[in-house]
């Protein structure tokens, strides 16, 4: 009986009661105004920095996302290897299929009608004296073929070592400049980007509302002046990169074209919108450094009476990576509720900074410490014990006087 | 000596203090069920959202994944130019090599045996009236070749600008409706997907244990029934992503196939398997927008009697996108403890807000105000610091009597 | 004019007052001793771990990367069908354009001169006993072709099925053992990989400055003596994961490297440099699971007397996907703050704990009740108002005499 009196009234007790921590106010000009400035300086932090500018009250989305390509522009070369020639995208654009990662030709050295046999090599990084140079059945590491042994005179008047391979072999001492594709300033690219919020469930393009079939045959991209035209000149890119577009046509280059979606989906759909930027990657040919510029080498396969035969082509170009940022918030109670609690973590910061002040650098130091601090001796040592004992009487009489004056 | 002392003293007082905050125990119905239940409001977010949901007491990490894709199916064309045609993998999907970005080939225009030569062009986005509407040397955006200077009749009696490019022209006017190779809607896709949790030194393939070469030669991937079979049919992703086949075949469009591995690495690792999710890139062509569907250009290069031929096909497909998020977290004792750290920070919220109503909202507030702070003076002016000291004496006497009854 | 005192003083007084919590002292060796080792856990977790560790007073951004690849070295075929052949660069890797997910043939099975044509099928899955097995006009699913509906006696002497298709059909039952390009191994793998951390305008590639022209030309990674040269022997890269090159080699096999940049740009720019790191993807060949290995088909394609053919290639070999992981760091003051105060909130840990061990498990526990906690009733039934009121007076003639001594 007793028992559960007592049980129901600690858990009466429990629930009724509310504790909240005893405060000391300090009348004190400086405390209370550096208190007061560090609060504010926490609160404006809080709710211009967290909440305003990293909306903190938003839950965040990254997206799925796709890119897809296509290249439009003719070159014009005229070799006297290959005869007036016509290049379209087929030809000088890499891969075919549009991925968002792809190579315009701006510059190459071709070199047709390979076929297996004997020649001798072009790029040894050395020459060779004699026939001991050349160990038969291995290459060397910028070699163009097996080694048949023999060490001969090439093409160019030196020696060097004969090789079982690709022949005549490819001699890229020589690139063309100006660059044969400087067309390619003109070519354009069009870029179509699907995005996907999944958590949201919210899918957008960047071919906006606002780029109709009629707009989208004629604009071309402008940073002021038309930011949301999907079609970009390749003149402009590089120009935007601050890159002079002969050097970079010459040996090849990557750019990098960030998408990026920084949509706000408190507001609606169609207001996000991508921007575009564009980055130099490998930082400039200006500065002299090891290998810079792109290139690759790719052939085109044919039977030649029987025979298979090569056009083989050293491709020079500017590689573009697209990439997308996709980033979308929209409000959401879980984080606003921890953002808050972080907050009132920060708050403590206040305190803690004023508490030291006051407590350690202020004439009145100790004043305040008395204030602010109640020693209670609590030592389990027999004479403490006793101490403590008697002190709790004397407290309890004290603390009825004052909190329980009914009895 | 004396400092000594002094030094041990304040040091083991340092030590072997506590300092706890004073607290008033408010006993008011109202207030304290208030705070109980914020309380409860906030140790329920803390256990239930940010440990047992968001499992805030794990160390995640992303991974390192690897994706090969191999399509199977055969498809059949019979078309006046080409004549019966088989088209395996080899020949309707892009790249050969089975990446993670890829093209199945659903309709296509051919346009046979170009060559190098002038002709009228096709899609030039206006015909011509005279020479003057066709700069010779110039190309137009659209068009397909430059220009000769010549405006002429094309095999459409219209007239045209003669171009020096590959002829003839292709004319891409008419699309093949229905697409030529419907039987896409059979082929199957097989995607490898390997991936590798570094920070736990977890590896995992898409092809788990359950998953045996018998079961893979015969299985294929079905939401409900089959859902851990790595082999789809393009028929039964299109149904998924509620499109029409037909109508996506026609023109070609962009599906996104998600592979998600969210993998609670605190259970076994068997349990760690992908789930499958579709997405049509795009959003559908149902809509009137501009520039949906997906194309590209590839041509076949070939000598015919001497001379450089190409076969140059327009390629309308649907272009699958596989993108794999992979997220698994595990114990660990860090990221345990910050949550518990912010979570104490969120209870402060509580208190935050109870005493707001208390000192503000209640009848009694002031009599509360009163139980909660003590206030002191502390301004340095002369006679403020008289009462302070006077204050401070008083103070320490009653202290005193309170907690050192042994004086 | 009242009103307007009133107001000025209340402004002020919150202005030039500021709140302290009022703490107890308690003088107990045990609980001191364990707040304080408490507190100092804390405060190692927090500087330790979050600052030194996590650098939580920095921001951080991660990177815009772009790899290009070329690989080198010469491979060297004896077929009865092909005669000599010598495999380069372009003949071997895939796709030619040098992205970051590309294919080293290792080894390969050719099909030539197909063309299309009626042939009995290889792949069928079973053989077929009646024309009733061949549906004609159906392919199943490992099918090579359109079934003409007759079974015929095939090339090894059983039946399957006669198909359109391109014929003679592949035949891929027998893989060369050991692979016919096992020269890969001494293949190099030149990466280039540019970075950008937009957030903090800087570039970097893995080029580093200690990689001169020279440098480059001769040196190969390895792990411990040439870390930074961004020349790899597939060899070596094979040996790293542990895995038998000529294994790998057979059946092919998909392998990543991680050029993981993790840089701290309070330090100087070039103490940012990245590491490689080696992943066998796909958890090696050595476990016998389902469909291991790493293959695809491709085909040339070229006219021969008028009619299409084309030599089939299915191509075993080594896929290296090379993922970028980049992570900057600089210091930024709003994580700092936020890191901070996450942290005063974790402090309070401490006392929470403490006050559970003091008011609930030591012997002394009421007597520190009695000194934490202040009761107060306040409840509104008319009795108990009462009582406050009392209370109340009672109470501020106590605490007047308490902190106003001057009344």
């Amino acid at each position: 009986m007793m028992e559960k009196d007592k049980l129901v009234a600690s858990v009466s007790g429990f629930l009724f009661e509310y504790d909240t921590p005893r405060m000391v106010t300090v009348r004190n000009k400086n405390i209370g105004v550096t208190f007061r400035l560090i609060q504010l300086g926490v609160l404006a932090y809080i709710i211009g920095w967290v909440f305003i500018y990293e909306k903190g009250y938003q839950s965040t989305d990254s997206t799925i996302s796709s890119v897809s390509v296509k290249v439009k522009g003719i070159g014009f070369t005229n070799l006297s290897e290959m005869g007036p020639r016509i290049f379209d995208a087929v030809d000088y654009s890499f891969p075919s299929q549009g991925s968002d990662s792809f190579v315009i030709m701006t510059n190459y050295i071709v070199t047709p009608r390979q076929t297996l046999t004997y020649c001798t090599q072009q790029q040894s990084p050395r020459g060779c004296k004699s026939n001991s140079d050349c160990s038969a059945g291995e290459f060397d590491r910028y070699g163009q073929g097996i080694m048949s042994g023999k060490c001969r005179n090439n093409t160019e008047g030196s020696n060097s070592c004969e090789i079982f391979g690709w022949c005549p072999a490819e001699n890229d001492h020589h690139v063309s400049n100006p660059p044969l594709l400087m067309a390619a300033e003109n070519f354009t690219i069009f870029i179509k980007n699907a995005i996907t919020f999944t958590a949201f469930g919210v899918s957008r393009r960047n071919i906006v509302e606002s780029i109709t079939k009629e707009v989208l045959k004629n604009c071309t991209y402008h940073k002021v002046h038309d930011p949301l035209c999907p079609v970009f000149r390749l003149g402009y890119i590089v120009e935007e990169i601050k890159a002079n577009f002969t050097a970079l046509a010459y040996k090849g280059g990557m750019i990098g074209i960030v998408i990026n979606w920084d949509c706000d989906l408190d507001w609606p759909e169609n207001l996000c919108i991508p921007t575009y930027s564009f980055h130099q990657l490998y930082g400039g040919l200006g500065k002299e450094k090891a290998s810079t510029g792109f290139n690759f080498r790719y052939a085109k396969y044919y039977k030649e009476n029987g025979t298979e035969t090569r056009d083989l082509y050293k491709v020079f170009g500017i590689r573009l990576d697209i990439m997308v940022n996709g980033k979308a918030g929209k409000f959401n109670i879980i984080p606003t509720v921890t953002t808050i609690g972080s907050g009132v973590g920060v708050f403590g910061v206040a305190t803690l900074l004023c508490d030291l002040v006051m407590l350690h650098f202020l004439s009145k130091r100790n004043f305040y410490k008395q204030k602010k601090f109640k020693t209670v001796k609590g030592d389990s040592s027999k004479m403490t014990t006793g101490q403590g004992s008697k002190d709790a009487t004397k407290t309890t009489h004290c603390t009825a006087s004052r909190d329980n004056p009914m009895q």
